[in-house]
């Protein structure tokens, strides 16, 4: 696919510094609000904002069919729910409007100053409703590194899970921005060593560091999507942080799956990165052996080589790395859950959520999760203050990172940034 | 709890047929629809459908502080997210309106006339747009069936059974209303005697019994909401049938819980019984034993002497009887559910659903699903027309009823009926 708006040689005139996630070829979107904008839709391009509403009512938008108020909204729903070839027109058009060699924006200076706003002068919000959120399982290391753990090395991996994305059903309602404060859950606890189960504050309260992609288009009940068919559904990608209470976990989830250990909390991050604006970034996956049934096969590179990272932050301290990876070691693809989702007839809907589950990669630093990186507590992490984490402790900041690039171009997510507060409850 | 709209001897102007599921005490909300009448809210009343919009828009219901259009709308969301106590308030003002002792509706012809939809006019619609949905496995009875089944009697509950509701989280897109088909799924299938799984229609395609409750207030992320405040949040019931791919569950669900074995459908009764109207059934539940964690005990009748009913009609012949149990008999009550729900902090939204899990009572005809009734196919029904059933077939129209009945009063919830159609994939 040649998307014009992805041209390594575009220059803009806005101002990107050299490490911005954001130059023209990226052109993110997401919901903003300022102490005098109410929340709408923006563009990100370098530290600005560019306001889409502005832009809309101002005439710079016309000719593209756009409804009237699709920008001014608290949710970008409405606005993908045109479809991608109406999204790759508005990016194509942005990336025109910020084009160095175009002078309709750059040269009218009020225009200029309204319609680009700060990035430190505005709050991010959630970008979307969600009206329905899944958590695959789609890396193997990570599946093979849990069921080494918890079974043997040579069972690690069930008999389905090179049959099928595995995946689950995960809570809509709890999904949150980054910088929203993640209180501590509690729930029932039943170490091995106790005979009945006790209420408490999680002591394994962990990260998971996932993709997400979000859905633009209904397919209705009864109609799979086929995987030929399913890039037209996916919009784009957000980091993802599946917060877990492994102590929740271990005691709740049989035979159901997961349930109270994960819907205390998920976060995303708040930049939608386009499909289209990912398309150099694409590689080829895994082998995978054995073959997958028809509905599963692909043709074409469906991986995406978007480097990784977790940052644990102590309270008033530094930023510690914990974890580098890479998004193209999922062993299934997103077209592949998409298909998988739909096989059966199941409805996606506009804003849908699809998480990778956790992305590890084959070492031991580029694990996705605090289970993994400290195995299971027998491997304790060390910070540069020298304290030592086994699970996520108050105070604690996650920050997630991710990043590709290619012929000079360097495209972004911004960052997933939540703090990890007390528990809310009291004992009882 | 002494609700006036529930006094038994309260009569009706509006003719009630002596077998109806709605009676002056009953006043269930749905969303209807007519020929000429776009959706919008309405009251069952005997045979016929009280316009709440209509009412609403000609002052029948001034001084109640309603929000103009609130009625008038495709779901019942905003009206249930006013809260229970001005539902309340429009039940007491309708159930006054409706009374053989009240002139305001009863005297006036043309109002009458116009309020008042005959319901074999009428459509009805999903009364909520859902925005989370969560499956309990509440039945005790239910639970040991399927694990002396698929483990054996002396494990068949998991260690964690008794101490906790558990539940997972559900797909909300693929909830349908009462009269819509269900295509057959196809799936990935892999009995036990192949190698390899296939790609193919569900051979074990079942209903399961169940209750819904859904919620009208929501507590915010981060706030666990006790079980003595918990009736705040439970606005009323419908009757749900778990559509579930038996064949496709088994392969898929370790180790996350049930996937594609239910995100093809679920259904739901178009009436929504109020739990006001409920409270004179409520009865005792099962002793629980071993004593259940604090913030799960509870006080009072917390279970519903429901009367449940399962109908199997091939098509073009008659129905049969195959399920006949009650709600009583779960071990988890709803209250108990909904605290444990939010225990961790998790977030309720209006119009969440909140299902019980199969319904099954202690002998072979109360149990609640074709797995159960025909023990994994080892005990095939026997049909009326000669046929047999083991699950489900094309054609097949799956019925289910519901009523309570004290003091000459029935309260009930109407037919939730659903036809199985072939699937609408091809085999590839």
């Amino acid at each position: 696919m040649n998307i014009k708006a992805n041209d390594p040689s575009l220059k803009s005139w806005v101002e990107i510094p050299s490490d911005s996630d954001f130059p023209i070829q990226n052109l993110p979107f997401g919901i903003f609000s300022t102490d005098y904008l109410e929340a709408g839709a923006g563009v990100a391009i370098g530290n600005h904002i560019l306001d889409l509403t502005y832009l809309h009512e101002n005439g710079f938008l016309d000719g593209l069919g756009l409804p009237a108020g699709v920008f001014n909204q608290k949710y970008l729903n409405d606005f993908i729910g045109l479809g991608k070839q109406v999204a790759r027109e508005v990016r194509g058009r942005i990336s025109e409007l910020l084009n160095v060699e175009n002078d309709e924006l750059q040269s009218q200076v009020a225009a200029r100053e309204l319609s680009l706003i700060p990035m430190d002068e505005a709050q991010m919000h959630m970008p979307i409703r969600v009206p329905n959120y899944t958590d695959f399982y789609s890396s193997e290391y990570h599946a093979a590194n849990v069921g080494t753990m918890f079974r043997d090395e040579e069972n690690a991996l069930f008999p389905n899970w090179k049959h099928l994305p595995v995946g689950y059903h995960g809570r809509a309602s709890s999904i949150v921005a980054s910088g929203v404060d993640i209180h501590r859950p509690y729930g029932q606890l039943k170490p091995a060593e106790v005979e009945k189960p006790f209420f408490g504050a999680s002591k394994r309260l962990d990260f998971e560091l996932e993709m997400a992609f979000i859905t633009c288009k209904e397919n209705g009940l009864g109609n799979p999507v086929s995987l030929s068919e399913s890039d037209d559904y996916i919009f784009g990608f957000v980091l993802f942080n599946d917060w877990s209470a492994r102590d929740v976990q271990v005691w709740e989830y049989v035979p159901l799956g997961p349930f109270l250990a994960k819907s205390f909390a998920s976060s995303m991050s708040p930049w939608i990165v386009t499909a289209d604006a990912l398309e150099p970034f694409k590689v080829n996956g895994p082998k995978q052996d054995p073959e997958v049934l028809p509905y599963l096969q692909y043709e074409g590179s469906k991986n995406y080589d978007i480097d990784l990272q977790v940052f644990i932050q102590p309270d008033n301290d530094v930023a510690n790395l914990v974890c580098s990876t890479n998004f193209k070691h999922m062993y299934w693809n997103v077209n592949q859950q998409l298909a998988h989702q739909t096989m059966n007839g199941c409805n996606l809907q506009v804003g849908d959520m699809y998480a990778s589950g956790t992305i590890s990669g084959p070492d031991e630093g580029s694990f996705g999760s605090m289970l993994e990186l400290a195995w299971k507590g027998t491997k304790p992490i060390q910070l540069k203050n020298g304290q030592k984490r086994s699970f996520l402790e108050d105070g604690d900041t996650v920050i997630m990172k991710g990043q590709c690039e290619r012929n000079g171009v360097k495209i972004g997510f911004g960052e997933l940034k939540n703090k990890v507060l007390p528990s809310k409850n009291k004992d009882s």
